[in-house]
């Protein structure tokens, strides 16, 4: 995985002249993580070079859209260029740094670069994980190595941390806060009181939230992580399209509030659990106990708890996202691939096949807000629908005056199937009373 | 760092038989953690020549003290030994793991192993930290490598990151709180009000104490996987002997029920600051404020908190012991180096050298508790003692009625020279006021 050094200090340093090895790269796109990644680069190349053994990296091509738009990042025009084949086809360059982010064209040009032989290393979420299969493929087939650790939460180490320190164990769950942008808006949300819609807009103009939120707030980008950290966890594909998703843009200050008294902290969870061959595997809001690890993630932070058979729990907490946090993350990967590491776990192949059922039926607890007629009798029709599916109430509260002679009404049940939820909920007579709200509970 | 693996599962299935490798490995020692590797390995057989290649591992010889003593980790009878050469001289045995803890035998057994080109896995944060330069020059100079993960916090993966994901940053800063028996004396001192004395007890009955406890509660533990990582973090050799180093033995209810107050946890804190060439690394108790990621680690968990220039600030949280978690280390670094890595960090050489003027001169915050005489004047001359040295008042206490004539004071001081306050504190006129305790605090 390092080089094989066998010197001393001493003569190391006379040595590196003749030493001093050289690594092409090339970068395909140039925003704000490309841009970081450079800049680290040059801000590191002394130290880089008098721990890597003499190891100087050269940015040698950077693909771009226009040549000759302004950049602050500080990349000479003169390795600037729109032509994709000018960084894949170069046969000088050995590593391929993507940065285009989407699906298309940066999984071809990967694919490509890696048939290539070329070392790839990667941020982009969405290309790897719907093309995951055909890009190890390749990667196992020419030798080349295949990095990603920057395409899950940022600066935090979890993707290598499942690849080696986690390969003695059986990981039967992962739970993450995954994503930044929700997980500012719900911190906001908790902390004021405010609805969604005005916090979104804050995070918007604070450049927290995009101006179209949707893959954030709709869970699309938690998804894609989770179906990656699923995967290397599990040892099987875990496909974007098997992962459960549910946003948060239906969340409301009245549901956090009620969670709060009840002891709950709302999050946009990302949960994978694994039972022998089944799992499950599901991003939705979430109510955490309060004590939960997770639960005291706030803001823009992101978090990644694991537990496994032999080690227990493990927690691990960082800046999920920011052109700095990702580009060290990106710049950790070339500088391992430099040293000859592969970025593939072992047993990779595994990884293009789906060797699990996923299912949708997971157990777990539930709350349920309803507003129902302020009648004598009420509770008891609804207690009774939930017993008549087996779904059995831990807690229950009603809060506050009636409105328009209706009550808010939460319950929180003990561990039940989902599908016994699914069913309860329509059974629930319509005349006196309407959900409002179904949340999922962590303990 | 993983097999060059360029088949696909099926064909790899049929040729499994003929790929299979063996990896043949010796233990030095087989006490709680020695047997958990046994079991770990054996109960992974399967998954592990699943994922890697068909990879077997045979521990083919067990250095024991009695080879006759009971045993119920389940090692087989003929594979143990009396004897170190037949550990160390075996040519088929081509990796050691050492689990006898102490400086001596083991750090030679591991000298003479690395020499004879085995790798070398150790839990034994003793022997490594001492004997490190020769460990690592021996692994240098014959190729072999050597791992250590298992050495500092258990199953707690911050070592590979350090040599791995954090090598493309300037790490400045490692605070942990890495020793699990003082963690669960301060939390029970915190919750129940007890006394050291009484706490300790308890933990020695439930085996969360040793019955000689010094290593643990006078820091030498945390010093020794403090020394490892800041060496790490820094790229220079930090020896043991430069880490300060103050217990928990003289820790008062009292003094924790104060900061509580003004907002403080208690914590056994291992701190290491580089600022250029200059670093300070010291184990001593420690206030950190309650909003701290690390005030809320309770009992015998351990977490490590980094922060680094691009990456900002990283936690990780996890079993830092248990015989367990502790193999699970020892298996995932067996794993890797039978999958070719080295386990030695880029510019591993420096670790063989003092690059870095390590300095007990810390500038942080104090806790200090006097008991003074309860008189007019007094508080006016205790604050001009602090202001002749420049230690300058942030918050001050003082609570409860006189006892004997003699009230408790309690200050905080603001960002103070660790020497400015130990020059004050012999200032304060021994007539009427004595100095209690005096704590270090973070925030």
């Amino acid at each position: 995985m390092m080089f094989p050094v066998r010197r001393f200090a001493e003569e190391a340093r006379e040595e590196q002249i003749i030493h001093m090895k050289e690594l092409v790269i090339g970068f395909l796109g140039c925003g704000n993580i490309g841009g970081g990644v450079w800049r680290l680069l040059e801000d590191m190349r002394e130290e880089i070079a008098e721990r890597f053994d003499g190891l100087g990296i050269r940015v040698k091509r950077v693909l771009v859209r226009r040549v000759n738009a302004p950049r602050s990042c500080g990349v000479p025009r003169e390795v600037l260029t729109d032509r994709a084949e000018d960084v894949l086809e170069d046969p000088e360059i050995s590593l391929v740094a993507e940065f285009l982010g989407g699906e298309q064209p940066a999984a071809d040009y990967m694919l490509r670069a890696l048939r290539a032989g070329k070392q790839v290393v990667t941020a982009n979420k969405m290309a790897l994980c719907l093309h995951w299969a055909e890009l190890n493929r390749a990667a196992l087939e020419s030798g080349a190595g295949l990095f990603y650790e920057a395409s899950v939460c940022g600066a935090i180490p979890v993707i290598r941390m499942l690849n080696t320190s986690l390969q003695s164990v059986r990981v039967d769950r992962v739970m993450g806060i995954i994503n930044g942008t929700t997980n500012y808006i719900l911190t906001g949300m908790s902390a004021g009181g405010a609805e969604y819609a005005d916090v979104l807009a804050d995070a918007q103009q604070l450049g927290l939230a995009e101006p179209n939120p949707e893959s954030d707030v709709e869970g699309m980008d938690a998804a894609f992580k989770l179906a990656i950290l699923s995967s290397l966890a599990f040892h099987s594909a875990v496909p974007y399209a098997k992962v459960y998703r549910e946003g948060i843009t239906h969340v409301t200050a009245r549901d956090i509030a009620f969670g709060a008294e009840m002891g709950y902290t709302l999050k946009l969870l990302a949960i994978a659990k694994r039972d022998g061959d089944r799992a499950e595997v599901r991003v939705h809001p979430t109510f955490l106990d309060r004590h939960h690890p997770l639960a005291r993630v706030d803001g823009a932070f992101n978090a990644v708890y694991l537990h496994g058979d032999a080690c227990d729990a493990i927690t691990l907490q960082g800046r999920g996202a920011g052109d700095l946090p990702t580009a060290s993350a990106v710049a950790a990967d070339i500088l391992q691939a430099a040293a000859g590491a592969s970025g593939l776990p072992a047993g990779g192949e595994r990884l293009c096949e789906e060797r699990l059922t996923v299912s949708e039926n997971w157990t777990t607890r539930y709350f349920l807000r309803l507003s129902a007629v302020d009648a004598p009798g009420v509770l008891a029709r609804v207690a009774d629908c939930f017993a008549q599916e087996g779904v059995s109430i831990a807690a229950m509260m009603q809060k506050g005056a009636a409105e328009d002679g209706r009550v808010q009404l939460v319950f929180i049940t003990h561990l039940a199937e989902e599908e016994a939820v699914r069913r309860a909920l329509p059974r629930l007579p319509e005349d006196i009373c309407r959900v409002e709200s179904m949340i999922r509970v962590e303990i």
